[in-house]
């Protein structure tokens, strides 16, 4: 770390800041300049201000500001405002009183750094000069002061070469080349290698290379140095690289206009066994532990940590090596924190047994850390509980939730698809489910790979670690069950070609076989050969802290997307206040349920449709117990039967390959038939048994006829049920309506089992609710199946249930007509899936394959709407539909259930338009606990569109 | 006719109306009766009073209000009210006086008729009892005073049998038992053949029947019958007919409640040759034609007219017949016409030369004969131009817009489909698109009949005049393109089974052949076997100036839907004002230019597509220059395209099957070709030319592998461009966005062809419309096309064009986005068909076949929204629209091109939400003009939903 002692300005204070007037004050010593105004003296100025005022040791400096960097670009001639240089001279007397030693002062040279710093901080895109006060004669005084030639020489080689750029505009090449040069007459490999007498030797040339390339001597006065290194400063706030990095962050001029120029006295950490340079955090930055957390090299160049020629030693070192220096080590982060109320990223210089803090930021932590801190900051009242909350992103806790790919490790990825799914896993690739479910009961750890997964592969996703798939967008089956789950998902990888025949699935040149190991990372949509180190996700207990602490605050409930007693349970875990949306689809489509409900499907009247259903009532009751016990006394939101029958049912390609096979097998079959007739015969006729042999006893034919038939059957009715645009198509109350039996079995399987925990002393609160439902009518005849039949459930059983009747809003008429929906509906929960595809007229899966990437690329839609809530279109519907629900009934419960319920900015809007609860998959719990405590303490009021 | 005579009642009048007081007013004589007060009086007993108060000749007598009727209803014992019997005596002394005969006077007696009549009509659902005041004694007076034993036996035995089954209950039967027995013992067939003596031993066996049935005699005294009559008639408006009546047809207490009775002098029309009774209408109700328009029959009763025993004459020989009762007719007709400023359908009796007025009714007429006498009762001065335009009915204009299925001829249906265009049309079934337009060309008469149809079979709708599909809803490709061509459809006639590969269809046992006549009527989705005649259009004079009318009074202006320079001056001739929507699309589709649109979805680079689409722009340009020559100077509205470019492809199964034929064609030719290798090889051996004889000159096999390999290729992008809910897909702007030459193309097209017409001094006023879209941000890419291409195409032509740029927005979150939309359009077109499917998420092919007809019939909707514009939902997002879009931008046009914009309720509302225009297939303007007159002389304002 090149460094720089100071003092304060001499300028005269109190003088208005003015960018014409002479009498304007172009700059401010860091012990009056104000630590708060980035935009005038630049993030890094101002932070040196804060630091020097606090009383840490800051090397004495000042802050030529901002102001005059934009005097001296719009200048015609690019001038310096007048006055300025009268004011930087002052104030270098003023720093030569402060540091005793003299500016050009052969005997005792006091150096400087010129550095460029503007109110948002812009990375290596504007300048920086070291070692200001060089020349040949204070050259000497340095060396001889630190008894170093060796470290002179190389100080001035320095100064001159980035000067040379900085100013001259000289490029690093030309003195590049006499470097190499010198090297290689010396006959040394690394710069290390270099004595004094090379580095003299390079100064000498580096200052020819000046002279050759500017006709001018490299200028030997401190203060034409020091202003010529200003300006070049303020010049490079126009620089081809600051100009694009500028436009490229979209930062306006009222973020940041202009760059200050720090002038800062040189302190060096390389000047003996008194000495030392190092970087710190005030916490550990990965775990978020209340420790001192840094690395140091003592007589050492900052330098010298990046090149890596020394290995750092752990801060903790420190205090056995320089115990004092340690103590004041502890003091000084103590100092910061207590002073920022933020853990801190600082950088120090101890010279000759003297501590500098050169600088500090906020520090940057992963979310364990940031959510530690948090909650350890809060108890030791460094801040308070809303500024606890405040402080952590939610999107971060994303990456604390799920297993994640280790950074450290960064294997080229194989493949890429959509991020379906958020986590990572490793595992063999099995490319059919019930292999999956086989291998995965024997232990071994799976990746299902298909180009797209059904209903009928369910049990595949339970054995497996996660799913992968080469077809389908972020609303395909395979992403929406593994998310269910909380399982890792990559779908739509359309560069795999997924052979599931041939049990292998090739990319490129690539060709994965059954077994080989893969790793998915479905939270980047990455895919890996082979296994990628990962690390497990943790629930902490200071996150359990934050969360309840996020609760006092928010007005918003959080409610969990679960289907089954273990999603309930590990809902509760995440801190769930109920179910908003059970899914009882998910109850029709495990393996043992399909062939009732294709019997279902296949009924062909209302009486056979009712034997079937009959025999899944009892299965979905005794589903519904299990959730109803698992979430008592919280409320259980069920949404009845809403994907189209078809769904249900094989797919045409898939029955017509079956009804193929078994008709070969048939006519296989019969000609054995044949030929055994025939062998009988010539058994009989020859009447000795010695005729073509025993006769095997063949399958017979009629079986495969009768299995044939069935197949065709299922083949004409699912062509019966295919719709051009399912999505749109005959599904959720629709079907209800037109196949009352249905809704009404899943109602009474709804209404026994609150009654049997009821009766058991267990408390429930279930909600009825209806999918896809535009109009109020279709309401009231799903409402009068409940009415219909709760008296009749509620005397078998002999109890009273308390169950709440509601509408999914997931089509647009719902919302259009939400003041007649109250008439029949206690709670509204929005789909906003569905919303979202009704509002733009996308299909989802056809949308993300076709024309959602270039819509992005091209900033037509600044985010993909299914991911985040659309405010502007969905959300001024839904807030519509909220303000027409309430003013016809005040207290309509409404919420939202659609994946836009666990995610941050459209939570704070469900907080803005007066939602009750959001629902979200289990995982995404905890981030939408965190959210909805945020919004509560974001500006309040319900928000009017 | 059965009638009567009689004179008002002498009920002291002025008295409240009032239902319990004793003083209560329970009746009013015909001269005295409040003539509007329908819901009191009934509708006949109010006309009668009408008519007798303004001087018309109407039989005496009076009302007994619907209030008695009420009264009598709700009293414990069905008592009629204090005070009404008395009033009934004085009124019958009333009548005696005015008719100078007695009731019950033996000598001259009085004989009347109770008529029951409701506020509304119920026709033939209550009770009437005739010639009461009948007896033993009066009945030979009324012999002795007509001479005519068989009139007197004939009036007495309908009597007791009218009042048999009205008062007792009795039912016909028991009464018809011994009719037949008398006539059977009189050895007669018909009721004409029986004479006095039997007629008079029928009454005999009547008052038996009455006497077995009720224990009691038949009662002689005419007040008791007439008392009893008034509480039957107001008993009927209990009975079961008269109630499952009023439910059915949702008549309410406020529309009516309760009947009066209606108590008429009888007279008669068969009293000799200066007798007569006769029906006629003021105006010929099948033209208009301002001419009486009636029969008649002289010395008759009205049953005569009915039972067709005599042929009746028309009113017009009347002039020779009865030349004074003629001109008493025609002066009664004046004054019913100008008394009621309608055409009427009244009754007429002529006893003893004295014109009696029965009854009369406003007059149902056709579309034609209403238009006409609209036109021709507004000149006359009976009406003014507001009335002409409300009386006609604009659903009632389809009927003469379209041919249609004379109603006269009542074939039955062979099968029904939906009604997907309307009219009416014959023609030889036709099962191919080629073919059509082969045996189109040679002046045969086409239907064309399918499973479905697809863009490439366009040339075979030209060639046919009509459309039958066995698939696909009223927005499918057949009914679509059928109702832009103005042509009969059927569509969706799922009972026929359409086998197109054997050239035939099957509807039950039926098989329709290729060749074999058929008539579809696509008004009402009949289809019927062999021809049926047909009713031909008729736009006359009369229609012109009516609408004319209407255009004055209209705020809404009329464009149509047309996309060729035919269908814009077929829409001139309509009235249309303007082309409010042509779909390019169809350029793209015809014969000659689909080869070049596949090109252009073939293409690999946007070069290659360029290249293609450079050869589609001058044939879009001249399109274009056609259609705005027709339409000069009107606006044309341009919809860029629209459908997903797989449209344009041929299916799936098509190619596969083409794949697969030429296949086999291959491998035969290959086989072909090593025979011939053959042959050649052993005439070479053989050297003498004895070979296998002639090598033929096969198909190269290579051309056969080209197109096998192109095929293949299509197929590949037919697959890779499908969607899974294509309405939702990948179309509109979004492919104008992905793939911009394509929408870049089409203006410069329009441009161009709009430069080229202004060069030849032709106006034109081009308005280009982007389809599909959702967002301000696509608009502005779109319009940055034409702010690109406009000043390059006028500087080329050296002309100014004016050009306006809007949007479609028949996406719901345009509707929600509308004032950002105002930044970048200067008009909105509602396109309601894809906003009520997006309104509410269902896909209207598959609502249609699944569950739209159970919605209909639970009345879960009202109407079906893709045909009647749901005002409350659909049409309160256009409402917000337009609200939010004007309020941005105050000039903004907005319009609606879905199928709505012919539709007479939809368009009420369009003018009340304040749209500017409604635009819709060519034969529906004048509909729509006129339902435009209409809204504008309703209730003006706009609704604010």
């Amino acid at each position: 770390m090149d460094t720089a002692i100071g003092a304060p300005t001499g300028a005269s204070a109190n003088e208005p800041d003015g960018a014409t007037s002479t009498s304007a004050r172009w700059l401010y010593a860091f012990d009056e300049g104000d630590g708060k105004n980035k935009l005038l003296l630049g993030g890094k100025g101002a932070n040196l201000c804060e630091m020097t005022q606090i009383g840490l040791n800051v090397p004495p400096g000042f802050v030529v500001t901002t102001q005059a960097c934009l005097a001296y670009l719009d200048s015609p001639d690019r001038e310096l405002p007048d006055g300025l240089m009268d004011q930087v001279e002052a104030a270098i007397r003023d720093l030569e009183s402060k540091t005793e030693r003299g500016f050009g002062d052969p005997a005792n040279p006091l150096l400087v750094s010129v550095r460029s710093g503007s109110a948002l901080s812009m990375p290596g895109m504007m300048d920086t000069i070291l070692n200001l006060g060089l020349n040949a004669q204070t050259l000497e005084g340095l060396i001889a002061q630190t008894s170093d030639a060796r470290f002179g020489y190389d100080a001035y080689r320095r100064l001159i070469q980035l000067f040379g750029k900085v100013a001259f505009g000289i490029s690093d090449e030309q003195f590049d080349k006499q470097f190499e040069l010198v090297k290689e007459q010396a006959g040394v490999d690394t710069d290390a290698g270099l004595g004094a007498p090379e580095l003299e030797e390079i100064s000498r040339r580096f200052l020819e290379v000046v002279h050759d390339q500017t006709g001018r001597a490299f200028p030997d006065d401190p203060l034409e140095q020091l202003e010529m290194a200003i300006k070049a400063v303020c010049g490079s706030w126009m620089g081809k690289r600051a100009v694009d990095y500028r436009r490229e962050f979209g930062i306006t001029p009222e973020m940041a206009s202009g760059t200050a120029a720090n002038v800062v006295t040189m302190v060096f950490g390389n000047m003996g066994s008194d000495c030392a340079t190092g970087v710190a955090f005030t916490r550990d930055p990965a775990t978020g532990e209340n420790e001192l957390f840094g690395e140091y090299l003592m007589d050492a160049q900052g330098e010298d940590v990046v090149a890596g020629i020394r290995t750092p030693k752990q801060v903790r070192e420190m205090a056995e090596e320089m115990p004092e220096m340690h103590r004041q080590l502890i003091d000084l982060r103590d100092r910061l924190e207590s002073h920022f109320h933020e853990v801190q990223d600082f950088e120090f210089t101890i010279e000759q047994g003297v501590l500098y803090c050169l600088q500090t930021r906020d520090g940057k932590m992963n979310a364990v850390a940031s959510v530690r801190t948090s909650v350890e900051m809060c108890e030791e009242g460094l801040i308070d509980r809303e500024g606890a909350i405040m402080r952590v992103g939610p999107a971060d806790l994303e990456q604390m939730l799920h297993p994640h790919i280790d950074r450290r490790h960064d294997a080229p990825a194989l493949a890429q698809g959509l991020a379906a799914s958020p986590g990572a896993a490793s595992g063999r690739a099995v490319f059919d489910a019930d292999d999956a479910e086989r291998l995965g009961q024997d232990g071994m750890d799976i990746i299902l790979v298909r180009d797209e997964t059904r209903p009928e592969d369910i049990h595949g996703f339970f054995a497996s670690r996660g799913v992968l798939t080469s077809r389908g967008g972020k609303t395909s089956h395979a992403a929406v069950v593994a998310r269910g789950m909380g399982k890792p998902c990559v779908a739509g990888a359309e560069g795999i070609d997924v052979d599931v025949l041939h049990r292998e699935a090739r990319v490129g040149g690539v060709t994965i076989a059954e077994g080989d190991v893969i790793t998915i990372d479905g939270s980047t949509g990455n895919v890996y050969l082979g296994e990628v180190p990962t690390v497990e996700p943790e629930f902490t207990d200071s996150l359990s802290t934050l969360l309840e602490w996020a609760d006092e605050f928010a007005r918003l409930g959080v409610r969990a997307n679960a289907d089954t007693p273990d999603a309930a349970r590990s809902a509760r875990e995440y801190g769930a206040m109920g179910i908003g949306l059970c899914r009882t689809e998910r109850m029709f489509n495990a393996a043992d349920r399909l062939p009732i409900v294709l019997d279902m499907i296949m009924a062909e009247t209302t009486e056979e449709r009712q034997e079937a259903l009959d025999r899944i009532l009892p299965i979905q009751r005794s589903d519904f117990v299990g959730l109803f016990e698992a979430m008592s006394p919280l409320p259980v939101t069920i949404r009845l039967l809403d994907p189209p029958i078809h769904e249900f049912l094989p797919e045409e390609h898939q029955l017509e390959r079956e009804i193929d096979q078994l008709e070969h097998l048939r006519e296989a079959v019969e000609g054995m038939e044949v030929l055994a007739d025939t062998a009988r015969l010539l058994d009989d006729l020859s009447g000795d048994g010695a005729g073509l042999g025993t006769v095997p006893d063949f399958v017979d034919s009629r079986v495969l006829e009768a299995a044939i038939a069935r197949k065709k059957q299922i083949l004409l009715r699912a062509q019966a049920l295919k719709e051009t645009n399912p999505m749109l198509g005959h599904r959720g109350v629709r079907l209800g309506l037109t196949h009352p039996e249905i809704y009404r079995t899943q109602i009474r399987a709804i209404l026994e089992a609150a009654a049997e925990c009821v009766k058991k002393g267990i408390e429930v609160r279930p909600q009825i609710m209806v999918p896809q439902v535009c109009t109020g009518e279709e309401l009231e005849v799903a409402r009068g199946y409940l009415d219909d039949l709760r008296p009749e459930v509620e005397a078998a059983y002999g109890v009273e249930l308390d169950v709440k009747f509601g509408t999914m809003m997931e089509v647009v008429r719902a919302c259009l007509r939400a003041e007649k929906l109250t008439e029949f509906a206690e709670f509204f929960s929005f789909g906003t899936n569905d919303l979202t595809q009704g509002t733009f007229s996308f299909s989802r899966e056809d949308a993300e394959n076709k024309f959602l990437p270039l819509y992005s690329e091209r900033g037509i839609l600044t985010d993909n709407p299914f991911e985040v809530l659309d405010s502007e279109g969905v959300g001024r519907l839904m807030s519509l539909a909220v303000r027409w629900g309430r003013e016809s009934s005040p207290d309509l419960e409404v919420g939202i259930c659609g994946e836009h319920g666990g995610h941050p900015a459209s939570i704070q809007f469900c907080h803005e338009i007066g939602l009750d609860y959001v629902s979200c998959s289990p995982p995404r719990i905890p981030v939408a606990r965190l959210a909805a405590g945020q919004a509560g303490l974001s500006a309040e009021g319900t928000q009017d569109l």
